[in-house]
């Protein structure tokens, strides 16, 4: 029951470079990341689902704005940013990490680019890091430049993404590892091609690096796709749960502290770098969390839409957490959530109830992901 | 032409308390702020300016959320953010302020109130303060507490206020000066009541402190206005581009240096206290702004709505600027646009031309507020 409104243009609301060619390739309704219109459905969201998973589609992803920052300093302050260990990071490769505030809260979950020795890119959920990381700088007096670029993603995504890449781009894109990135053009448009996006269906993001062609990467890609029956898409909320994906805004926010969250591969809290939230996330680690977030199997019949305000969860009539992300996985043949459950109720197995649009249902807590 | 799309509901744009009220109440469209969805039209733009114009409305605000700042330092730290000197700013008092980063760029332009000698809100338009004044407080190390409190704005604008506020509050209210705040509480609902609101039709700011209570308010306000024909109303894009109040992410942002705003009497660049921006402000003081701010009256028909993406302003066909707002002027019966045009080209009575989405017109370069 996500449901939609009407949407007022401004000029506050930014355009994509995509923006035209989603509307020439039928985008239907949108969100607001990262200040920005992205398109969230063609389709419908069950089509667009179908699409994804069984073939190859385009995304206009340029709402994942970029954070450059450069400098003398500027390793040590992305190191600095995260609990995550950095230190073997390469230039060339991306590395997911949780962005944490000095309490250990999730200021936003990027992919960290290393594009030179002291060069990166916080490739950013729907939160202002620019403005995050341009204070903590100015505070800390540090030798970084921190800014914008005119950068935009466009994500390809589903099983067939190969074959378009390299009919694309040639044979060496097969040889790109997960997270990692190659510089290149296509056709004279300067791009960074990553092996990334936020699918699990695999595929590549191409950061277009001049916002004045879009429409013409736009269609260079959908002219190459045709041959494979490429079709627009965008994130879609029903593969990411069943992925595992979180969404800050949604799963997540500066109220989650970074080890409530099943992702302790990106925390490793004794890393030899200075990192700000250290001291809160050791005292966290040897206290416990007050609260985790888990998946959830939710019985009775399959959900009919996803969840658009956070649904309470309980357990004996009384309060033990909220549902936040929900949607009927047609792979699973099962409703699946993501919810924020109070310590003590939150072990896999645990039973609880949920209170959906829908009624009352009973659920099981689960692992992420959700298999 | 700002035109409409649909947006798809997520739990990341939040809802405010006042959402189920204010569809019932007939919002029609919305705009995302501060992550927020906010009602932006009732009965239609230009009928909804006259409700402001002529009566009284009441206006969803939620979205203008709170930044608390409390600590040891925080009177410090608030001097530190902005170059308005607030060495006189009282407990009970609120100022508009801009907030600049190392380089002068507005960061946000919101109402700092004092609530205590050492407690402030920053009162912010759309961008994500919280985090820039976090991390700029991690990084130096103060004695300052930064969060977002339970507080949602609820406003009510239009000449016919005082009556209405009058039967809700008792006289006390009509000595209550422009921006100053009081204490106070409705039917048990605890509130500030502010003189204050975006709008230049007077009116109030009622800062709901618990969440919970947002239709119960919503709705004792409406049964009260009945009297005086209250209408449901929103942020006037007409209204607030005549009156010449600037909308952050639409008239200027981080790129805007604080001295190309036509708003000097704000920016004490020799205050006593330290602040963030000062060298950087300095400089371009001495070396004079390279583009200002400044009003158009444009020829020709009247617009038939507004700017949703920015129009380019030019000479001689040289580019020399863009529109970031514009609208047609009821009360003015003149087209009028908020414009950032470049050294040479923008003192008042310069002849430019405007690339409107109704084809190229002529314009003259004014002073804001237009008259």
């Amino acid at each position: 029951m996500a449901g939609n409104l009407e949407l007022t243009l401004s000029d506050r609301l930014r355009k994509s470079p995509y923006y035209e060619a989603t509307l020439r390739s039928g985008a239907k309704s949108f969100t607001i990341y990262n200040h920005m219109l992205m398109p969230v459905v063609y389709e419908g969201s069950d089509d667009d689902y179908w699409n994804l998973i069984n073939n190859v589609t385009l995304w206009d992803v340029a709402a994942e704005r970029q954070v450059e920052i450069t400098g003398s300093d500027a390793f040590r302050f992305v190191e600095y940013i995260t609990p995550r260990d950095l230190s073997s990071l390469q230039i060339g490769q991306g590395k997911y990490a949780l962005i944490t505030d000095e309490n250990g809260g999730v200021v936003n979950d990027p992919i960290i680019l290393r594009l030179g020795e002291s060069h990166f890119w916080l490739s950013i959920a729907d939160s202002d890091v620019l403005l995050w990381a341009k204070g903590l700088a100015c505070g800390l007096g540090w030798d970084v430049q921190i800014n914008e670029p005119d950068v935009s993603p466009l994500a390809i995504q589903g099983p067939n993404n190969l074959p378009l890449m390299v009919d694309l781009f040639g044979d060496w894109v097969k040889d790109i590892k997960y997270f990692f990135f190659k510089e290149t053009e296509l056709d004279g448009i300067p791009l960074i091609v990553q092996r990334s996006g936020w699918s699990k269906q695999g595929g590549f993001e191409l950061y277009l690096r001049d916002g004045n062609q879009g429409e013409r990467l736009w269609d260079l890609v959908m002219k190459a796709g045709e041959k494979y029956d490429i079709k627009p898409g965008t994130p879609n909320n029903i593969e990411r749960i069943e992925s595992g994906l979180f969404s800050w805004g949604n799963d997540m926010d500066l109220n989650t502290n970074a080890l409530e969250l099943p992702l302790d591969m990106f925390c490793q809290l004794d890393k030899n770098a200075e990192y700000l939230s250290r001291d809160a996330l050791h005292k966290t680690r040897s206290e416990g969390v007050t609260k985790k977030i888990v998946g959830l199997f939710v019985e009775g019949e399959a959900f009919d839409g996803g969840c658009a305000s956070p649904w309470k969860v309980s357990i004996n009539n009384k309060r033990c957490g909220k549902v936040t992300s929900a949607a009927y996985s047609p792979r699973l043949k099962k409703n699946i959530a993501i919810a924020t459950i109070d310590r003590g109720f939150n072990a896999a197995g645990s039973e609880v109830e949920v209170d959906t649009p829908w009624g009352l249902r009973l659920a099981t807590v689960t692992t992420i992901p959700f298999k």
